[in-house]
């Protein structure tokens, strides 16, 4: 199968002028095929603030009234997400930026209230890979704000982690996979204070050992679960890698079955 | 040749729940190809204005500088372009939201300043053609934001007319491209205060006759120049219509030549 590189990068990473513009000059470099995923919490946050809106957070994730669904709309959709693709497009990458309801392409939602009621928050139901592929095929480059809908008229917001593991598991239908999450470490470290202790493979085994010394914990847990979930619905490969190195093969992380 | 049929609609009709709703709805329901180009001018006025961010016109022109830019963006590629495109999608139209930086498919240059330095205001270059094309060819319909890029990585605010236009003209050599402007009034008036004077048929001659007798006047006369214009290079048609009443064929003034 040909190969498919999903790259998942966070907020800070596109929201800060210099780092954005090594990443995209880097991504535009990557051959093949490829997608990006992008985040954008700390530029809603801070437009928010300015429009008087209040940011909630339960969990790390952020409850979406109307108001904030307003917000993340013209900030992921609008503000990001169209920054990354002119800037993508000038360095000769044929970008096309993409939320869940543009072609129909994620499909979501809006969370049940179980004991938190997340309001405008999309759990993925669908992914329609096909539309994504024949983009790809035509040469074109999605760039995927952390953005769904709900099929009745309604922007829903939905976390970027999600979107990549989602896109990356409908996408092995058709492709070699790689998926591989941008951060600002180097990779999951066997020291928080060490940068250059990075845990260069990571298989369910030694996992469970890192997780039972609690050498990995906190909010790495959930990640590195989504990761070894996506692997078993058929993504190729994951890793975990600093933004400034992502573009060298094999940097980081990796995990395997 | 097959049939392609663009709908341009302003602000105010696409910025009220109201209206939006009967547009959608209607615009579904539009047989064949099609393309829906929007503006967002009032909702980019009053969230400049929430933001502190001074509205400068001349001319009926927004001034864009680098803090206007952004709400454009924002609001035009964000706000009012997904809240469109999830709605259409609700309506079982399959559409993706486009700026001219998405695959590249307008190409702008910042205006020149002669008199008035307008800031990060898009003069069209060129367009896709190709692209949007393959696009509807696949059964998708581009929502097409006031937005294009310069290629050098900056968004750059852009007329909608213009937009409408420019896409009509190059799409004119796949499809027979009707082009239809919609806006409050039932067509062009021959009375401004009578709705129902709606003057049926335009051409270059009485065209003429109208403007010389001081009926069509004042911001008509770009509008419908530049219709003429879009006619006398290859669009098969164009229509000045309500936005209540556009999926009526023939309804309005339909310019000929």
């Amino acid at each position: 199968m040909e190969k498919l590189t999903i790259i998942k990068v966070g907020g800070k990473v596109v929201e800060e002028e210099a780092s954005l513009h090594q990443l995209l000059e880097d991504f535009s470099k990557l051959p093949g095929k490829k997608i990006l995923v992008h985040g954008g919490g700390r530029s809603a946050t801070a437009m928010a603030s300015k429009l008087g809106v209040d940011t909630k957070m339960v969990n790390g994730r952020r409850i979406t009234d109307l108001e904030m669904l307003k917000v993340v709309t013209m900030v992921y959709g609008g503000l990001v997400n169209k920054n990354i693709v002119a800037g993508l497009q000038a360095n000769n990458c044929n970008a096309i930026g993409l939320t869940g309801a543009d072609m129909n392409v994620i499909q979501a939602v809006k969370r049940p209230v179980v004991d938190i009621d997340y309001g405008y928050a999309g759990d993925v139901t669908g992914v329609n890979a096909v539309g994504l592929k024949n983009l790809l095929d035509q040469g074109v480059t999605p760039v995927m704000a952390p953005l769904t809908h709900n099929q009745k008229g309604s922007m829903l917001n939905t976390n970027a982690d999600t979107i990549a593991s989602e896109v990356a598991i409908a996408l092995s239908e058709f492709f070699d996979t790689e998926l591989v999450f941008c951060f600002e470490k180097n990779g999951v470290l066997e020291d928080a204070d060490n940068d250059n202790s990075v845990i260069p493979v990571l298989t369910p085994e030694n996992y469970e050992e890192y997780k039972s010394k609690e050498v990995i914990k906190d909010g790495m847990i959930p990640k590195l679960d989504n990761g070894f979930a996506a692997l078993k619905k058929g993504v190729s490969s994951i890793r975990i890698v600093n933004s400034g190195t992502f573009i060298q093969p094999g940097s980081g992380t990796t995990l395997k079955l």
